[in-house]
This record gives structure tokens, sequence and C-alpha cells, in this order.
């Protein structure tokens, strides 16, 4: 690879902060406490419907997702917590194990998923389905759910729900709102007060003709009735196409909704890619809208990753979605604000435009590199994870001690 | 033209009715009774940003278009009123002149729509706008558009806004949120009581980078902020493509907050066709959960149309939209609701989907004729407009009154 | 189900051709006449990337398959062939049981499908990988699959790539079309003269930055180069929302470059829906182009099924298919062209438009009845497939044969 | 504006090429001889169907034009030509003093646009038209502005086609198909050796239904159709939502089919927004195609833009499109191509992307400064620009000139 930090950049970018007349170690300190938790299905094998290529380095077990989460928080830095899916990673229940496990790793255990979607029992819903017996089932995961994330120690109870019809006339739209809303009320009652309730949104799949939670606005409302610890969470990858994502977020923080994201890229649906290889100028500008809106107002927002996909190594793919976030950070911290509402305040387009290109166009590696540096790591994370030989090493392990994958078929 | 009406459809129809243990005088009322408002501005010329082609019939003066909208009603019976954009119909503000020649021409005075975009002062918005000048003379224009609409005795206050920011940074997006908050509350404190105030919303043009109001939960938010009198006006033309519109219908009556569509249709962006012309089974589900959400627990919608094309003639085309709207109530007063209900309680998805078929299916012209016939009307509108010489008349004394109309060039 | 079938309905429709002057015995003889092939894989039990919900119905075995695709024959009168999956189908290569079941069942082997994209080793693509071993691997298949519908009598070998790449210089675009054309080249030259090659397009899925065989113009391109028998296979799901799907149509009907459909809905991704069930009037402009265009210079089409979805019961989700696209061509086939032709030379976009409406309002499924009844079939299809009892006996059989189907997790 | 540029920024760049064994002064060559043209009508008043915002500035003749395209030539040195529309800038035919004024201005007469979209004749379209002597009359146009180009030295015919219909039925869509081969060949045949015919192809707007020339492929089909100096025009703001253009400028080139290039950028529709303002990343693989396409293979390819947004001062938007272009030029050229191929010879997905990704954010603004400064320009043009006083003094002289442009209605 020939990426190669310039050993000048980050001089140049702190000295850029101090034209403004700002603190250049307030910015640095912002970037190291920046954290990002990645999640422990992206270091497992995903695929598409059409099959899962597998990869031998691929974790299997909630402990190889672990080693694999603390591996790239000892490269990143900014990676100290692992999102967890109830289902796969504590098939039987709360197990303190795994907890210890974490810990004696370098990370710990971060937002509880839940999975109402997998079961067969879903077929036709969860929380909508028309049938109360199924509806109670997954309650009970929820609240399950929470219990493991109480005894972990986890924050963030984090909601996507499958739920849909695939055909006009299939069940009944307001039905399944009214549904919704009763079981989130539910669960949002069984929040231990330090505990925030997630709610993420997605137009379609595994849905095709109505989604329960298709867009920001119905995740709020349902947030809303659930109750006070609900927010919203924004999958960067969950809209419609041209839908501009930074401005729901701008209008999600200023309603004191916006409760984390999950981060991702996409070009034509949910295609679950690395941050910012198809649209990084939009990445930047969801940052922007963030530094803005809660720079004099601090909001908690849980920075997550949620990508799976299946032709890229999973923990190079976790090293450059985390890498990218971190420096488009760093580029919205470098937007001169004041320069920008001068500019704003004369109805100069090109002028404000040019203030964020300005930072947008400014490498700002060597300065994530100098960050790194200061934390005691190698300033490339990737590179430094190639050299490792972590990939060879477990996947040989892996191989060794699980055999090959089963294989599925489409049809 | 083609069109002929099955004198024995109408029967097929009502028997159906019967069958399904339904009062057809019922449903014939219900059909008799719905109320399509159409738009002064869709008798007048318009066009794309390309240019307009003019047609020689085109309205010219609010009233021309009064004498429009009135052959519209007179020959379907279903438009008793004509919506107004004041900066174009009231120039000079309120004159009675216009409400007494609407109702010798047998119309009345519906929706007001404020026009906040046209003046080169809204460059840079109307309630989105930094400059208090500016948003200051959009809210007198909204104040004087209600003082007129109580003149007129209208009960419905319109508002789209085009504001909205072509270039990243060139406004702040939250800041010009809470401006409009602010607007719109000074405006909903000056609504009579009889009067509800609708707020639109839009996801691009003539903004491109980010609209003020994008979104049914944008607007929604605005006008709960706004006060109890906002509700949500739904374009049909005003989505994402692939969005599906009748949930967020389905949605906006189970929040109380739909209060009125513009009616039209479109396969690419704001294309204004006549409503149904791309994807009539869309309308048809949208009536069939207006229909599913309101037959229980009733809730005003004014139906509106808003489509202004400029290739078919103007009053062939409301003609159309018109019928086709009764047309889609039609059939969706035809879904046999307990049947599927049935159907959805056995998650029979077939079965289900088959019953709303039945009804998009079934030909309700012949049941529209007969409602018609029952007012006195003739059966087929557009071939009794087409009849009556009203088109080539009108072009001839407009033509002789105005003469050419002015040609306007792209660049 | 309340589906009745008016028995007035299909001489009203008759009527209605003698009205234009039509031989109502020709249009039967169409409608009869009309094939569509049914894919083996719409029999078993298939899903998105979340998983597969699975029925106990579902098809195993291609004996099952054969058996369902014969049920649905038996029921329609109108699905003669099933499409085959050379990878599952005839995993060991041709064998003669097969054809022989099939033509006990009533059914015979129609287009052969090769699968490139399943096993581990296309990854990276087959006919565009890199690794000449692998192209060779599918070009082997692709011969293999040549033979194995040559000695089932097979004139349709059916191409679809899924090839691409996920990232943003993954692999060199344009090297990858020129190892297309090679191995296309490859495989037409092994082609015996009665069989057609089709050359399928999609933009996405599974390949997220780029598909290499992305739109109709690239294979299109990619059949020209390929050779004589090559034509482009249209899936109506396979394009980029709001593009006009009939205008391709039209347009490879006028390039004689139109092979074949694959027929379903979506919204939108690749949803493989059953057909119409969300846009139905587009379907519809389909067929009134392929009736258009081929009525004075025949054009052969294979009209084949490509759905897979795991909501409906698979065969009952096949009839609505298979009688909604009969139903359509009835329709296509009932546009009054002459009033058509004479409305488009006025310009009269009015008159043109509500031609073409009469027909799509027009309900066909009468006359569908009457089709059936005259090939001594039951009048509905589905209310015959649920009265016979076919769905609850063959689940048990297969469950009693094979047990429960193995489960699949997403991570 | 707080844009300034690094001035070892250039160095850097260079040395950069350096270590990968190329020669920079080539690459500083590269650099300084691409041209952009501009287009006269970037420089006047346009808007959307919703008004038009005047800017004092804005040129209103094609002198003025001349004048603000030498001035974004002297600034950028890159800009030497200007594209023409026919019936703007020539209404009266060819007029010699426009060529001496352009060339005593500093620049010289580009590419000849014919317009046979506005007048109220095309209606019903022009090489579509099922009209003969609408046809002939658009043929005609077409042939006096080849008059006018050869007259003007221009080597490009670019024709644009709004052509379309806005309802299904309104036309035949294979005989329009027909009506444009047979015009284009016509045309073709007027064509003098040495000038190149550029046909555009455009999703929508001003047609709504159907586009004649909607896609890349219909584009190219009907340039083979026409001859053999027909090539395809790619505007960046003419496609479907998420289609991936580079690859379909990867596939012209490989065709030997791309012609051009109509540079802006869009969200949503056509949106005419300046180059790259929504998203660089897609500019610059554009530009990475282009120059892997024909770095061993040359082609010729008119780069011209076509931007046309009302918001921005005219000049200003002119210089950031062009400056824009030149950057991701520079960025394509600094591509790591043997290191890009040595990834991609690996199935190094990760590696192959960061080779694009080390070239997208090396920041090329300190390059492009210095190729200005060898050109005897001042490195920042935009800064330059609004040094110059340019914009005030010619918004006054203009308003003196011809008064206050006139204001036009959207109904």
């Amino acid at each position: 690879m020939t990426q190669s930090y310039d050993p000048q950049g980050a001089r140049r970018v702190l000295d850029e902060l101090a034209r403004q007349g700002r603190d250049p170690d307030k910015v640095l300190a912002q970037l190291a406490n920046f954290a990002v938790e990645t999640p422990s299905w992206g270091y497992a094998d995903t695929g598409t419907r059409f099959g899962k290529f597998h990869q031998p380095a691929a974790a299997r077990t909630i402990y190889d997702k672990i080693d694999d989460a603390a591996q790239v928080h000892r490269l990143t830095g900014i990676c100290p917590s692992v999102a967890v899916h109830v289902l796969w990673d504590f098939p039987e229940g709360f197990d303190p194990k795994v907890v210890d496990y974490a810990a004696r790793a370098g990370v710990r255990i971060g937002g509880i998923n839940t999975n109402t979607f997998q079961a067969g029992c879903y077929k036709y819903g969860s929380f909508g389905n028309r049938d109360p017996k199924i509806r109670e089932q997954a309650v009970q995961h929820c609240l399950d759910s929470i219990a493991i994330g109480t005894q972990a120690g986890s924050t963030i109870l984090s909601l996507w729900f499958a739920d849909g019809t695939n055909y006009p006339g299939q069940d009944d739209i307001r039905a399944r709102k009214q549904r919704f809303t009763e079981c989130l009320r539910r669960i949002h009652a069984a929040l231990p007060p330090e505990m925030t309730m997630l709610i993420e949104y997605k137009p379609f799949e595994p849905a095709f003709y109505h989604t329960d939670i298709a867009d920001w606005g119905m995740a709020l409302l349902l947030a809303r009735a659930a109750g006070p610890q609900a927010r919203v969470l924004v999958d960067t990858g969950h809209h419609y196409v041209a839908q501009n994502i930074e401005q729901i977020v701008a209008w999600l923080i200023d309603e004191r909704m916006l409760g984390g994201f999950h981060f991702n890229d996409r070009r034509y649906a949910d295609d679950d890619l690395t941050m910012g290889s198809i649209d990084p100028y939009q990445a930047f500008r969801i940052f922007h809208e963030i530094v803005n809106g809660t720079e004099r107002n601090p909001l908690p927002i849980a920075y997550m990753v949620d990508q799976s996909h299946n032709l890229k190594p999973k923990i190079e793919a976790m090293i450059q979605t985390v890498s990218f976030a971190q420096e488009m950070l760093a580029k919205a911290l470098l937007v001169d604000r004041p320069a920008l509402r001068d500019a704003q305040a004369r109805d100069d387009l090109v002028g404000a435009e040019e203030v964020l290109r300005q930072a947008f166009w400014t490498d700002t590696r060597p300065l994530i590199a100098a960050v790194r540096q200061r934390q005691g790591l190698e300033p490339d994370a990737l590179a430094a994870h190639r050299a490792s030989g972590y990939e060879d090493r477990v996947a040989k392990e892996r191989l060794d001690k699980y055999g090959p994958p089963a294989e599925a078929s489409y049809a």
C-alpha cells in the first residue's frame, strides 16, 4: 500500500487551527476522545441473499469477535466497546465470562442489539405482529436484552425492527403502528434509568411493501410515545436515495432526539459498505451538522459502526471506517465557523461553501496519525494491522478450531 | 374518443355492495358528496424552466379561472370550490367582486394559497430567511392572506414554502427551522377559529441542496409547534421515489394530523401530471387508507388538485383528475373490509391482497356515471365537455380580449 | 376469498372486440397460446440476507419443483415449461430421468439458467474475474449448461451474472468488459443453431459499487458482440427507480434484440414480488408495447417468471403472477389501436390516453376465465388450487420425506 | 474567504509524482493544457419554473457573455472557448462581429448548441414530432447551426433534444425513434469533416412520461445510426439516481463513443449545480476512468460546463466548477496506477481502494495554483476575481445599459 503520512501535515493543520484562534490541544483531545463502537457481527461472515463468501479469518464465536474488536481498538485507540447481538452473542442469556473476556482483551460490551427478525415466528412481524403471543415473545426478548445489558454494564438498548408487509392489504398499517406503540412503552418501562433506548428506521428490506418504522419521522413519533429515554438512531444507509441525511441529523439534534448512529455507506439500497467509500462529502456534512449542533449544547450521541460486508477482510474494513470517521470529525472541527457565519450573514453562497470545502479538502490523515502517536499507537492503523500478522494467524487458528464453515444455497 | 359507459355496470357494482351487506344508497351518497377543489392556477398557462407552451384557451384572469372551474363543476358535480393564489388572484387585496362572480358562476372561493417564493426578495427564503425584514414581509403576506380568506369565506390557509438552500453551507439548517417555527406561530395566532392552516412538504425544487420542509415528519413537527389548527398537507407528487405514500397518509390519520391533499401524479420529480396517469394503483391504495382510517373516526380532509401542466388542455386535464379521484374513492369504498380483516387475521397474504384487487379491478366508471345522472349531469364529463364547445369558444374570446401571450426565454 | 367472476364479463369484452371490427376468436387464441414459463427455484424456499422463512410445502428437489410447476400448468393452462438452474436442478449433469419425470407430469424443461455466482470461487466475479482459471471454470459451466439444455430439448440459455465490484478501484471496469466479451463469444460459439442466448442486466445486488452488466445498453452491446443468437433479457425488477421500462422494451423490439422477460414486481430494489402487485399499470404498458411492436413484425419472446419470495405460498404466488400476465396481455390486446393512432395523429393527448385507459380499466378476468373454460379448466385458478388440497398434501409429504429444513443465520 | 494556498503544497505533490517515477513536468503540462469550455447561457439569468431571481451582473447579450467567459479564461487559463446557443446567441444567423469580438476578448467560439425546444412549434417534439413540417423545421435549424458553426470555426455540434411525451399513449415510441434516426442521419450528412456531432441524453424534464433519448444506450444507438462523426455527450446531471456514471464513461471510452461532457452536479434531478458541490468523489472517479481509459489510447473529449443556476454569482460559480474540474483531473493524474494494478492483481480490495483515496485526499489546490503561476496567473482565481471588481463594474454597466430585466410569473 502506498499510503504514507506526511510528517509535516499535522503541523499544518494545527497551524490552521491556531490561525482561527482556536486551541489545538482541545481539538486533539476531541479527536482522541471520540469513541466509535464496533459491532460484533461485523467480524463474522455475512453476505447477500445470493450467498456468503466465507473468509477464513471471520469470527465465529463471541470470543473471536471480542478478539477482533480488541485488535481494532489496539490499533485505532477509539473503539473501546463492542456492540452485541443478544441472539448471536448471548444465546443462553447473560454470561459473565464474556464480560470478563472483553475486559481482559481491553474492550467492553457496548450497545445491546435485539433480534426480532431471524426466528421463523417473526415471519409476519414482531411488535407489529397481529398475534399477541408473538408480540409477547418479542417483548420478552427485549426485556431479556435489557436485563443482559444491565448486567453487562451497557447503557444502550438498540432496536431495529424488520417488521413490515410485502404486499398491499397484508395487514393494517395503523393497527401495526398502535401495536408498536404499546410494545415500545412496555419495554421502555423496564429500562434502568441510565439506559437509553435507540429506535432505528429503515425504508425497506426485508419488507418490500411497507416497513413499520420507515423513516426518521416514524421513529421520532414512536420514541416520543415510548418515553423520555427513547431516542432515534440514524443508520447512514437507511434513507431514500437523494434524501438529505445531514438535514435529518440537524433536525433530530434540534429536537434533542438524536441518540446515535450506525455508520456505513451505500450507493443503492442498504449496502452496508465501509463508511465514506461512496460519498465521503456527505459523511463530512453529517459531522459538520453534529459539531454545529452540539458545540454549545452537548448531546450524548452513540457512534456505532454497522457494516457487514463479505468481500473486504473484516478487520481492515473496520479500521477503514473508524479511521475515516475520525478523519471526517477532524475536518468538521476544522471548519472555520466564524468565517462561515460571516459568509452566511452576507448571503455569500460561494464564500460559505468555500469555508466548508477548505476544511473538507484539508488532509486530516496526518492529524489523526499525530493523535495516535500521542496515544502511543502506530500512525497508520491499517499498515500496522497488516504488519501484525493478525489476520493470517487467526485464520489458521479458527480454521483449525472450527473447520470449514457450512455453505448455504440461495434457493 | 372510444370511452363508452356500460349501462349495466353500475348495477353490477351496486349488487356487489348488496352482497357485502352494505347500503348502496349510502355509498352513492358518499360519492356524490365527495368534493374536490380545483386550483385557479391549474387553468392558467404554466410550463417548465425550458419554457411555456401557450394554449389559446388558457385562463388569464381570476374571472377566466372561475369560469373554467365552474365548467368543471357543472360537468362533474363535485368541484364546488376554487383554490386561489393570493398573489395572482387577489393582487390588490380582497375584492368582493371576485366572490360575487364565483357565486354567480356556481362555485365559491376555497383554499387560500400564499406565495412567498416568486418575488425577488425571497431569493434566499421567506420564513427561513436570515433577514428579519424579509421574514416580516412573508409573515405579513400570510396575515393578509388570512384576512382575504376570512372575507372570502374560506376555511383553509394553504402554505407551501419554496425555502431551502442550494449549496452546503449556504445557511444554518437549525436556525432556519427555528425561524420557521416562530413565523408559523405568528400566523397561527392570527387564524380565525374556523380556519385550518395546512403545511405542505416537498423534498426538492426549487431548492436543490436542502428544503426547509422536506418531508412529512418536518411538516408534522412544524404544524404541532405552530398550534392546534395546523395540519399537514400531502401533495401526492412530493415524495422521494419509492416512498410509500399511503403509509404516510395512514400515520397522519392516526396522529390526527392529516389536513388535506394536493392531487397529481409523477414519475420522476414533482411532475404535476394528472392524477393516476402514472400509478393508478397507488392512488387507489391512498384512498383505501383514507376510507380505512376515517370510516369510524371521521377527520376533515380537504381534497384539492394541484396540477399545472402545459400540454393537456387545462379543463380536460382537470376533468380527468377529478373523475379519476372519484372512481378511486368508489373502488376504495368497494373494498370488502370484513373479508379483508378476515384474511389478515389468518395471515392469508394472497387472500387479503385479492380483496384489494377485486375492488381495484372493478370498473367503477359506470357507477360514477350513475352518480352523475342522479345529479342531473351527463354520465361522461369529458365527452360532455368536448361536446359543449366551451374550449373553442373561450379560446377565441380570450385571444380576442387579451391578444397573444408574452413569450419567455430560458436563458 | 371473495373473487367471483362475472359470467357476463367475457361477453362484454368480446362485444367490445367486435365493435372494433376485430376477430374475437383470434384474440381468444392469442390468450390461450400465450405461454409463461415458471422457474424451478420459484417453488423452493428463498429469502433475504436476514433469513429464510421456511414453508412446509416448499419444494426441495427438482422433482418437487416439477410437481409444483405441473400443478400451476394444470390450473392455468399456459405454463407448459419450467426454467431450471443447472447448479440446483442438475447438480450431477444431465439426467434423463428429470426430463421423463417432467413429461409425465405434463410439463417440459424450459430455459437453462447458469449459476456463476454462488460458489466461493466467484467471490470476485465469473466472466469478469481477472483470474483466467476462474473465467475458464465459469465458461465451462456455461458450456455444460448448453450441453444439458441441448439434451433436455431446451432452446433458451439464460445468463445472469452477479459480477461487479463493491468498492471503487477494486478492478478495472473496461478490462472486465473485455473479459465478458471474450467469454460470451466463446459460449456463443458453442450454441446449437436452435438455441437463443439471453443476457440479463441488473443495476446492483449483489455488487454494490458497479455491476458489469448494469443496464439494457450494456446487455445489448455484449449480446451484439457475442453473436447473432444472443438477445437481451428484461427482468422487470432490474431497473433504476423511475426508469421507463416500456420504452426500453420498445427500443429492444425495434432493434430486434428483445429475447425475453423475467416477470416480477418491485417497489425499491430487486424485490422479486409477484407481478403487478405494486405497479399494474406499468405491466400493462409493457404488454402494450409488446403488442404494438410485434403485431405486424413478430418476434420470438420468451416469457418467464422470476420471483422467489418467502412470504406468499409459492404456488399461489405463481398463479397470481401468471394470471395477472394473461390479464394484462388481454388488456393490451383490447387497446383500440386505430383509435389510438387517430388520437395521436391529432395530438389529442387526452383522447390517446383514454384509449389506453379504456383497455386498462376493462376487467379482463372474466375473459381469462372464459379462455380457461374453453381449455377445460376451472375459471378461477387460485380458487381451484385452494380447493384441490394440493398445498396441504405436499407440505405433509415433504416434511415427512425430508424433515425440517436447515436454519441459517445472518451473521 | 479563508481559502489560502499552502506554498509547500505543490512541492509535496510533485515529490509524490517523482516517487512514483513519473515526470512532474508532463503532469503539469497535462493540467495546463486541460481545456474546459464554458457556456454562454451560464452567464445569463436562468431559473426554475417557479421564477428567475435576477442578478444585476447577469449577461444579456452575446457580447456580455463573451466578456464574462473571457474573464473566466483570464483567471483560470483553461477556458479558451465559449459554447453558444444559436437561438439566443446568433438569432439572426452567423455574425462575424461576434467571432471578432471573441477573438479580441481572448476567447473563441466553441461548441454550437441547437435549440429545438423553446419555440411553441416544438410542443410535441422536434425530431420526434409526428408532423413532418416540424421535423423539417428542426432539421433546418440544425443545418443552419452547422453552417454557423463552420463559419465560426467550431468543430462541435452539440445536440440536446427535449423531445418526449408526458402521458402514456401520447405518441408511438418506436415511430419517434425512427424519426430521430432519419433526422440525425440527414444532419450528419451535412457535417463538415472536421466537425463532431455530440448527442446528449437525459432521463426526464421537460418530458415526464418518456424522453426520446433517455439514457446513454439510446444516445449510442442513435449516434451509431447517424454516422461516423457522431458521439455521445455525457451530462453529469442526466442520470437516474444511484446510476454509476463512471462506468458509463468507461464503457463509452471502450466503445470509442465518448465525445464530451457537460459538467455540473445534482442531488435530485437535473439540478445544474456547480460541479462537485454535492458529490466530489464521483467527479474524481469519472476523471479516474478518463485518465485510465485514454492514457494509452487517446480519445478527443470535449469538456464543457453546463450549469445555469440562479443563486450563485455566475462568474464565481463558473470559476468554482472549472477549478474543481482541474483539481480533480490533478487527483486522477496522481493515482499510482502501477500500485493500483498491483493491488487489483492480488484481489486486495482495501489496498486498491486506498490507492484511489490516497490520490483523492491529496490536496491538489496548491498544484493548480502552481500551474496558474507558471502561466502568469494569480494562484487563487476566485480571490483574484473578487479582487478585480469585475462583478460590480459590469452589474452597474449592464443595469445602466439595459435597465431592469422583465419579470415572469409561474402561472
